[in-house]
């Protein structure tokens, strides 16, 4: 335990790179642990804004941070692009696609969840998710060659070439249709002056009987209506049963014929949490309070593969990139004591409100002491709290003014794809 | 020939969106006609910077420009994305994939050029060309790739895994060394901290015994001396004659080992040319000095696809974006003028200099009038003149502004791959 570096260097092992990941490594800093970062890209993906890269408002650039600049300037840490094929706690080590098996003294797993199809028929061939950066840029591609397609042959838009049903009525379902609605309103509209865009549709299907379930009442009414007003058709209490190409299926018994089908609906835990071989919640990696591993207390999991539970209110916490990214900084503070020979603490979670934005220049947003605010004040809000969470983020420079300068001018991208 | 619009508009078909076909549609704006552009992809490529995506400097969005910008607030304007599949003169009609054919009262044809392999073994499965933005994108991803592929596995680095092998020595295969030399020497060194960068090498070999043979004898010499100042290995007087996927087989006998090939060799014309039953020269299409094809006074070849006559020396002239962009306006202005019931008036490219960076800082410039420059002065005058480019193109905004910045501040991009 010499802090001048003469005593062996722990090794601290961090698998996956979103929130929480990057936060623990982060909170390695002033440590004197080597650190490893894997990840199956070399990029961190900031998740709440996929669906304004799904809509062309931001290039993969903005919302793509490159890791390797973690590194930068930092000789103990190291990072390597390659996939998790296991771990192995009593041997210590976790085997790695591509290249040799890698040891450690701490582990951190942060590897997130997986889209939830909910074994939907057809849904893993022709639907959109939009959990991955590479999601968002296949569900702009589709939505473009889609309205080309049309422009050269107007007879497939009454089979529904411009129609796009949005499955999931919680933030990302409200969130792209919101903002698919705005792109066909505001962008596509002046390239395609000869295509009938009454016909362009944005159908949004909600299985539940209310959009934004965790909100408050007025916040899922005043969201219902703002959707409306920009064109969505909101469709409550009815769900897909199965999906094909051109074709959405519905609980109710009706087709509707739609080329593309976004799914907001909902994750799954990741199958690395079942090969750690410790009973699940759901999937999920249960974890003590302070974040570690029941029976390895020198192995922590954080983010949507674990379930942590709320310190004050006894429910587990969501699943919310707020909470991978706290949790990411309570476990890489909890390493770093324990590399110091100190007790580690629990986690408690600061809740900070939620949000949701609806278009451009209208949000909803609750905050924990009940306040809530709609509308533009709410946009407002929204805006500033991403601009924060970005700044806070690997890269920040010319994307923040950039984004910002977008986002009031409604300013947007190129309609740029590449087969 | 009623100004008022009464009379039947004719009706301008422009295959392509290059240079040539953007600038001869601009030429028709103040025309009574109709005009369809037609090209297979909906953005124009800015052609000279694409190895600037190529190497991370610019991303797909600055060097591409949507062509439906182009049709906002011209209602008789319409673009199309399609691919041609045949030319009936005749008929005075165009085949196109996936829509009906095009009739057209006049023809501009300017689809530009491919690339021109020289029937070298493997060069069209494993030779990375240069000529589309799904080139440049293509090329970074590869070399990125490998870096990374590198990094998982240091045993393939004496394979050749950072090793890139550049053929011809014209201003694409100098321009492409420099900037991926420089790429590998300022960014991707932090970015692999463990790898022996030693070991990554850029090769540029030249058949010839000289690189950038249009230029004068001092700025070959001096862009020769610039390229091995970055680090690049100049091999001249050697060919490739056979690429496999790891090894590169050259003219002198020895094997290279590189797992990346950038062709930059070469280009032959479009194999359009040949549809249109005339005698060809080398395979592009010779016209009238007006730009017309011989006998068919309503149709018009600009850019790569054709070949035409230098006014006053009485040579073909090059394959270059300048001869394509004043050639395209000038097509344009003549359908204008027999739009008119005016005589046609014959083309005179004005010769503006030629010009080649190396890496960032370095280029050589020759000017029309004998006098030449290189170093720094020579980069700020290609900086100062593709700024003019840009700033005609379809649009320009932030693009502009965040280019010179970029360069001038020697910041990349993000380095972000999507599988």
């Amino acid at each position: 335990m010499d802090p001048d570096g003469k005593a062996p260097e722990p090794h601290v092992l961090i698998l996956g790179a979103g929130f929480g990941g990057v936060a623990a490594l982060k909170a390695l800093r002033k440590t004197r642990a080597r650190a490893t970062l894997i990840d199956r890209n070399s990029y961190q993906s900031f998740q709440p804004l996929l669906y304004q890269v799904a809509t062309d408002e931001l290039s993969i650039d903005e919302v793509g941070f490159p890791l390797r600049n973690l590194l930068h300037g930092r000789p103990r840490w190291a990072f390597h692009r390659a996939a998790v094929t296991g771990i192995d706690l009593h041997a210590k080590e976790v085997m790695l696609d591509g290249m040799g098996p890698l040891g450690y003294d701490y582990l951190v797993i942060a590897v997130g969840a997986v889209v939830n199809f909910f074994g939907v028929k057809g849904a893993v061939e022709h639907a959109f998710p939009l959990y991955t950066l590479r999601d968002a840029v296949r569900l702009k591609a589709h939505v473009l060659k889609s309205f080309e397609a049309a422009d050269r042959d107007q007879s497939i838009v009454d089979d529904g070439a411009l129609t796009v049903c949005v499955v999931g009525g919680g933030a990302t379902g409200v969130e792209v249709a919101g903002a698919l609605a705005e792109l066909i309103r505001y962008e596509l509209k002046d390239d395609y002056p000869d295509l009938p865009m009454d016909k362009a549709q944005v159908v949004l299907y909600e299985a539940g009987p209310e959009l934004l379930a965790p909100f408050t009442p007025g916040l899922r009414a005043y969201a219902k209506r703002a959707l409306e007003k920009l064109g969505v058709e909101v469709r409550l209490g009815d769900s897909v049963v199965e999906i094909e190409p051109a074709r959405v299926h519905l609980k109710s018994g009706s087709v509707v014929k739609a080329h593309t089908l976004v799914w907001g609906a909902g994750l799954q835990a990741n199958a690395l949490g079942a090969a750690l071989g410790v009973p699940l919640v759901h999937g999920r990696v249960p974890v003590n309070a302070d974040l570690s591993l029941a029976g390895h207390p020198n192995v922590f999991v954080v983010g949507d593969a674990a379930i942590a539970t709320d310190a004050k209110s006894g429910r587990p916490l969501p699943q919310l990139g707020s909470v991978a990214k706290q949790a990411g900084h309570a476990a890489g503070g909890n390493i770093a004591r324990l590399i110091e020979g100190r007790p580690t603490q629990p986690f408690r979670y600061l809740d900070r409100g939620t949000m949701a934005t609806i278009g451009r220049g209208a949000a909803v947003v609750e905050l924990p002491w009940g306040m809530t605010l709609t509308g533009y004040s709410a946009w407002l809000a929204w805006l500033f709290v991403h601009l924060a969470l970005l700044a806070g983020g690997v890269e920040r420079s010319l994307t923040l003014r950039d984004w910002v300068w977008n986002l009031l001018t409604r300013r947007r991208g190129k309609r740029i794809v590449i087969d």
